[in-house]
């Protein structure tokens, strides 16, 4: 079956998004264990000022010891050329930077219209050129926006390929919001592959928010998306607190993915156990997903034998 | 958009999970409510011996109740043609009868072999004929059993077709176990579609014990599935109590046809004003669902508009 690739967001989206601060050694424990359990792609942090996301502040000492990990791309997150340059100094693989379809959570997120947004894009793609390094734009909001409600998806083709055109090597769909559902993801999906080309979409970034995230993975699946963005045990995500993350839960996800046969390279029982360091380090903090609690699901060649 | 139906199976498979018993005009003003607010299809109870199953002893009183309501179809669980006969007495629009594709499974549930279920079935499919009433065999057990373990596809398929030559109506696909992902859903499904006919097979029973429920309901609709069985609030479904049922959340299943397009002629906001009638009849009982705190998607012809 297919190679599907979970990229773990936790260390990035998750923590940013509850107010305590992980210590540096604990996400390097979490990180290694992730690396070990199979994942091969880790958005490990955050080139945003530590003034206003001090959880991020030691995202360049991340990157250096992710390197470190045999066969893991390591990701961060950048919110403009400012932080791709720190993030290229740092000696990241890739770095993506959110551009919001709605250009009012663009201006309140960022403090830049759509226009000030295209010429960040171009000025990162010159950064990840010169540097050699991989350069995604997130579609952020692409499902709609808490604050404008629905953004036409006319809206979010025409921005993905003035993306592309300013420079983006690729562009990712982003549910920030948990507004998507399955006929959406595959409508947009197809739209979004359709004006940029079918190999400058493979990320789906989902949310949990209302429950459909899985079914929106499936939706991807089906329209050929291969990279699916998860955060460890949901971390930061009690869906419904205002501002929280909700991610989709990386063991669900692998629990569904291996179960469907897919390659995903994940070894589900170590992933599981990896849980204990968020446990550890943020006691009190809730975790979420049913794959922990609800056993491992029946061997793939048993059940599709005659 | 296709025509969705939600059959609401709480009152039969939510209640017989959980040990209380509700009161009989409790049930009714619950049924009565789903009913207003515009489930078609309601199975009320189950025609099982009261000694082993004192919450549905009062399913005849509940049939009589709910065909007052209008528009709605009237449905209950049998165990055996005793059970269909007191179903037909009772004057239920259809009924359905457990068959499960684990013969470990079925001779400890039913304490019947597969040769002597299909005799049931024969005999459930005269009572059936005689009294002009709707039939279906849900086939239990399919994806996989907990006693058993994996359950051969191709014995599913035989199975189906033995249902469906004893005189079944239409066989549906039941998750007994929480053990399906949607690469299997699909591929079930079209095997059995193929084997019994394309119209014989409309209907999936899904529970959400490991979080794929609605993932897996969306691997049913590109099959062509147009029938989701589902529990008000999960009700009954601690997925990880043993014996619990976790259903799909009825709510949750409306949100995300609803939000897809489809025209399940439910009205959300009534749906979950149904929440306070279990809250009050079964106070403390845990319900579930992600709909009810996570606040309405967008309208759909917004999202939709260029």
């Amino acid at each position: 079956m297919t190679a599907i690739h979970v990229s773990e967001v936790g260390p990035r989206d998750g923590l940013q998004s509850i107010e305590r601060v992980m210590p540096l050694e604990a996400k390097k424990r979490w990180i290694a264990a992730e690396a070990a359990a199979g994942v091969s792609e880790i958005e490990v942090g955050s080139f945003v000022p530590p003034t206003l996301l001090p959880q991020m502040a030691d995202t360049a000492d991340l990157v250096a010891f992710a390197k470190t990990l045999d066969g893991l791309r390591v990701v961060a997150l950048v919110p403009n050329a400012k932080g791709a340059q720190r993030a290229a100094d740092a000696g990241v693989h890739a770095f993506s930077l959110p551009f919001s379809m709605s250009e009012t959570h663009s201006k309140k997120n960022l403090r830049k219209d759509h226009a000030q947004m295209l010429e960040e894009i171009a000025a990162c793609a010159e950064i990840a050129r010169n540097h050699g390094i991989h350069f995604e734009v997130g579609l952020a909001t692409a499902f709609g926006c808490t604050i404008e409600g629905a953004v036409p998806e006319d809206q979010v083709v025409r921005l993905a390929e003035a993306a592309i055109g300013a420079g983006a090597m690729e562009v990712g769909l982003s549910d920030t919001t948990g507004y998507a559902d399955p006929a959406q993801v595959r409508r947009l999906v197809r739209r979004v592959k359709a004006a940029v080309g079918d190999d400058k979409l493979d990320t789906l970034h989902l949310h949990n928010t209302r429950g459909l995230g899985l079914a929106n993975v499936v939706a991807g699946l089906e329209e050929g998306i291969i990279t699916f963005d998860a955060s460890l045990g949901g971390l930061g995500g009690c869906p419904f607190a205002p501002g929280a993350s909700g991610n989709i839960v990386t063991e669900d996800l692998v629990l569904m993915l291996n179960s469907m046969g897919h390659d995903t390279g994940i070894d589900l029982e170590k992933l599981l156990e990896v849980r204990g360091i968020l446990e550890e380090a943020l006691p009190g903090e809730p975790l979420y997903g049913f794959t922990p609690d609800a056993g491992p699901m029946l061997d793939y060649n048993e059940r599709t034998a005659a």
